[in-house]
């Protein structure tokens, strides 16, 4: 029997007290000077060097995270912007955050037709080489539910999640994700939808494992939308380096402090602010501690409301 | 002085009286038998022998089609799904096909927020390796203008071309794309977006380098968005396997037989049915010659009109 996302993501909750998700986002010109010197002593070939750079930082931000956040979530299009040896860099990070406990989504807003979804889903989510397999995916609803189903399928023949893209955490995404599409608006549509496709997926948990992305940094679209979305997981990105605060996102919690994550990338990666920082390795442990710290206040203090 | 994509659009459509787009979607079970057993003879794992089959396969497509294609699309998710070997033999195809004389529209559907839109464009507009760099993306809209923005930076630094997905050519296609959104649907207002895009970006060829995907399987909606977008270029998917014949997207070519290019992969890649035949390539050559003319009397004929 195999454990649905949804139970196994409100499992990592509990079991770490922590709804902290830490985005795997390397940018080479920020990662630690050490790192990057190491790996351009090693290797020739810039792209090469770019990946050795990027797995040791993999390697220590899931050190420094692996007991304060419940999940990571890698970032492909960093990844992806350095070809075959980025990927390396990419499924190696997979695997080591597996490996240290951790749940991995795969942030790679992939959303296509039918034939071309199912075999995204065999690159992420049911992959020829299991150990590189992600936990979730995000996903683009832009082209309907056909683009959706190979995904369901994995979530009920693997237990996989998936977080469609709701309402986002960028400045223009109002542009088209708030315009009133009939009574309702576009985002309140794709909710709707998502909400549908999860009906017959909820977990032990009460939550199912199609979730929902939501940005963090449209506090009113979020509070509407758990009221909308009551059994849907919600992945909130937008706190830290896009100006969201724990407090913004107190209202996506129940009582138990189940229902959202929340994610940080740049916030948390590159705490230590210069490069040359020695002790840059601390610098992500605290900053993940006191994030996972303020979304446990957050997430009680809506709960004693 | 980059020549804008638009106008080496253009100047390929005339060069080869063709406005066909051939689509790289190499399925492994489909590929010819002799390619799949050269490459597990060669290599041990599977995803290796995987990317050695589709290289051969789109070395052979190539090799038939360059001279009756104006451009190639390869699709990622087919090359990503077999992990770094498969990016291998994604970036192989890409040199393979600028080597010989065509255009390549990577389609990759990427939507992000800007600051990973950027990474995604140097992934595939602006590469650390210029030799795999595509002539243009798809993008998917719905996160709006700041993630557009750092690919439109690469249609004026560069000389890109996007093809923005408008109207899909999925069954399911319609469930967003066509929503009332105020007077007009979702699609119209997004076809609004990219021609508002594109205005300052128009070539020579009195189209622009921000393109629209638009589904040939909607016949309707096609002669629509033709007259909402007059200087906006089309990939028009959907011929062929998806159902939609040359006459359907006749309404979308101009006088000159500019406008539109068409895409067909799975029609074309396994016109030899059975992957055992012997004469496999000549089976491609045949589709693309067959479609390519089809394509030019459906443009000849609706200038007629």
């Amino acid at each position: 029997m195999i454990t649905p996302f949804s139970d196994r993501l409100a499992d990592a909750v509990r079991a770490k007290t922590s709804s902290l998700v830490v985005g795997l986002d390397p940018v080479l010109e920020r990662l630690p000077t050490e790192l990057v010197e190491s790996a351009r002593s090693q290797y020739d070939d810039p792209r090469d060097q770019a990946a050795a750079a990027m797995i040791q930082f993999s390697r220590a931000v899931i050190d420094q995270v692996a007991d304060k956040a419940c999940a990571v979530k890698p970032q492909i299009a960093y990844f992806e912007q350095w070809g075959p040896p980025g990927l390396v860099a990419y499924e190696q990070s997979v695997i080591m955050a597996r490996d240290a406990g951790l749940l991995v989504i795969a942030d790679v807003k992939r959303g296509d037709i039918g034939s071309t979804s199912a075999a995204y889903v065999r690159a992420h989510l049911d992959p020829p080489l299991p150990d590189v397999r992600a936990d979730a995916v995000t996903v683009n609803p832009y082209l309907g539910s056909d683009c959706l189903a190979p995904y369901l399928e994995a979530v009920d023949a693997l237990g996989s999640g998936l977080f469609v893209l709701v309402r986002t955490s960028n400045p223009s995404a109002g542009e088209l994700q708030d315009q009133p599409s009939g009574e309702v608006t576009v985002h309140e549509r794709v909710a709707d939808l998502v909400a549908g496709w999860g009906a017959e997926r909820v977990g032990q948990c009460g939550y199912s494992s199609v979730g929902a992305v939501v940005g963090a940094t449209a506090p009113e679209q979020l509070a509407a939308l758990r009221k909308r979305m009551p059994s849907t997981w919600f992945l909130l990105p937008g706190v830290g380096a896009q100006g969201a605060t724990a407090a913004d996102v107190a209202c996506a919690f129940d009582d138990e402090g189940l229902g959202a994550v929340v994610n940080s990338s740049r916030g948390i990666l590159y705490a230590y602010g210069d490069p040359g920082q020695e002790d840059w390795r601390q610098a992500i442990g605290d900053a993940a501690t006191t994030l996972r710290d303020q979304l446990r206040d957050a997430a009680l203090g809506a709960s004693a409301e």
